[in-house]
């Protein structure tokens, strides 16, 4: 059965997602809808981007991820059907795919097919689905847009890298508290080269060990390890780090080896 | 796949919708079940009946929509299966049937099928599930319940129409904080008639305006329109207008027309 | 179709529901799944265990829940899979199962089958989803793990119970704010005996009747009744019992008997 993931900021309140889901099912019977969440804060295009780059590859092969995120019409917002490692990507173009993406799409498509008037104000039931419920019936990219090659591009606020130091941020705070930052393990490998490092946040704390799991170290004591997303994290083994060390998004990190 | 759908107040964080959607695999396995929502708040069926008239439409024919509002079994309490516009409804006979149709449905019965004592707290999972899984697989209204067309009435709060006068009120905040009004765009061309119009609300607030998009006025502007619901609208471009503006729920809004 | 439930506390807002579902649908791509719920409090086994014991026997036989609670990997937290009642289980052997289960299961193994390193936090989506999905395509126990009767147990505050009395506590509030404490239907049958009883909490509250529906007190009054997890449950005729009674989890009650 074909799948079709949802990442939207429609929320679980209203009837926008449940009409989503009846329009996907109206035009595609058969298909498994899967929600990624309906709960990314209105316009979070990072957040979104985040969640849906470490949660596409759990997913079998040609699933459809459908981005509802900032999708209202305009003359100047583009829709956008893409392909990479064989997952099939449909949303505007506003910058998300550049932050979802480490490499080249294989393959991208600028939507022409027609939006019916009736849902003017509500593409994401109408061109979307269309888009998503072609792909999702084996359908080609070429058959329901305009090859492209031009995609907005949207830089995160990407870690600072000098010879013995990273200074990066904190991008994530997960339902469990626990501190995600924008240190790739890729990338703290390579800096650190096999040194020792230390680890500051907040005025004072530090961290000098890595972790493997959140129970290295006694309950209640603070750690960092590298988590479910590849992600350096901060984190405190049963307890919630974010709330308990006063981290938040955006604030700063700063690795140090020697 | 047959599908059903659910709106309830059941919530997510008890076990209750998990024992509805159990119950109806039980029942009928192959069924396709989608959360319209759990999250109305207890005994709001106004609520209800808003997010059910305006998502059903998108879901294919035949579609059978569980209502599981005030299910709660007593001697007066009658519970109703619902033929409308070729799509399926069971609820009970609370007046939200009223709210849902604008006009007679096909075919109503009173269910007589029988609830077994195990489940008497919980008809939702039992008599409900039996008639929606009925219906699901193709069965007929009349095997499960006697025909009717008392049904009970319930009005919403309707606008009041002078000459060159809509009085209306705010029924439902969205959760991007779009404040939705209860004047629906065939009212309001009707009465407008081509002429020019002010909408006022608060004290001193006014929009001269009809928006098609959202992103018409600059960031942070307020417009009004007619959204995805085909009611009018009172929004802020990029913004939260029931917070900024202080609309809420049963606010009363004023449009006259010159 | 093959169904498993999943009841964890990863939450709706983070990706890791997703890619647990993603990593299912890519083990058994025809399966259903179902949300018990995701929205257990971090580390709460007594709640997780309430809801899947009030909720399994709702599905059909062989369904397969899986429990994400205190999953994560260390040396001393065996993985069980078992068979209770023809229902499949597959969870951390933290005491969880001692408390869902009434009775001795069918067959218990300990998981030892292995883990990737790739997923080697998050063994939810790796070992879980592996046996979850043996076990959903027909697979037996044996196959996965090595038989074992040793299970972890955990005891809840059971009631205390002499002659003329019932000491229990709230164990529960659900999201109508109804109060469920820990005295089953059996218990207080059994030791109520055909007598008069009078149910005693917060200072000088009291009921002396059993009702059998919410509504047969007047609106607004307060009862006690067996709802539908069979314990007994003080509630309020379209009333928010904890809020208006001060009730929450872990206040003490007392039933005596005359």
């Amino acid at each position: 059965m074909a799948i079709i993931t949802l990442t939207t900021d429609l929320g679980y309140k209203d009837f926008y997602q449940a009409a989503l889901k009846g329009s996907i099912l109206n035009t595609l019977p058969s298909v498994n809808i899967i929600d990624i969440t309906h709960e990314i804060e209105a316009f979070n295009i990072s957040k979104a981007a985040f969640l849906l780059k470490n949660s596409f590859y759990y997913f079998p092969k040609y699933t459809v991820h459908l981005i509802g995120i900032d999708t209202v019409y305009s003359a100047s917002n583009k829709y956008l059907a893409v392909k990479y490692r064989d997952h099939y990507f449909v949303g505007s173009d506003n910058g998300i795919f550049s932050l979802i993406f480490d490499e080249n799409p294989q393959e991208i498509v600028e939507l022409n097919i027609l939006q019916s008037l009736k849902f003017l104000h509500f593409p994401l039931a109408d061109i979307f689905v269309k888009a998503a419920c072609h792909l999702a019936s084996g359908g080609e990219l070429k058959e329901i847009g305009d090859s492209t090659f031009e995609i907005e591009h949207r830089m995160n606020f990407n870690p600072v890298i000098e010879k013995d130091l990273i200074k990066g941020c904190v991008i994530f705070i997960d339902s469990f508290e626990n501190v995600v930052t924008n240190v790739t393990k890729d990338l703290f490998t390579k800096v650190q080269n096999g040194r020792k490092f230390t680890l500051h946040f907040k005025r004072s704390e530090f961290i000098t060990q890595l972790s493997w799991h959140y129970d290295e170290v006694p309950e209640g004591e603070k750690l960092c390890l590298f988590g479910i997303s590849d992600h350096l994290e901060i984190a405190i083994n049963k307890g919630k780090a974010s709330g308990l060390l006063g981290l938040k998004a955006n604030d700063m990190i700063r690795i140090e080896f020697h």
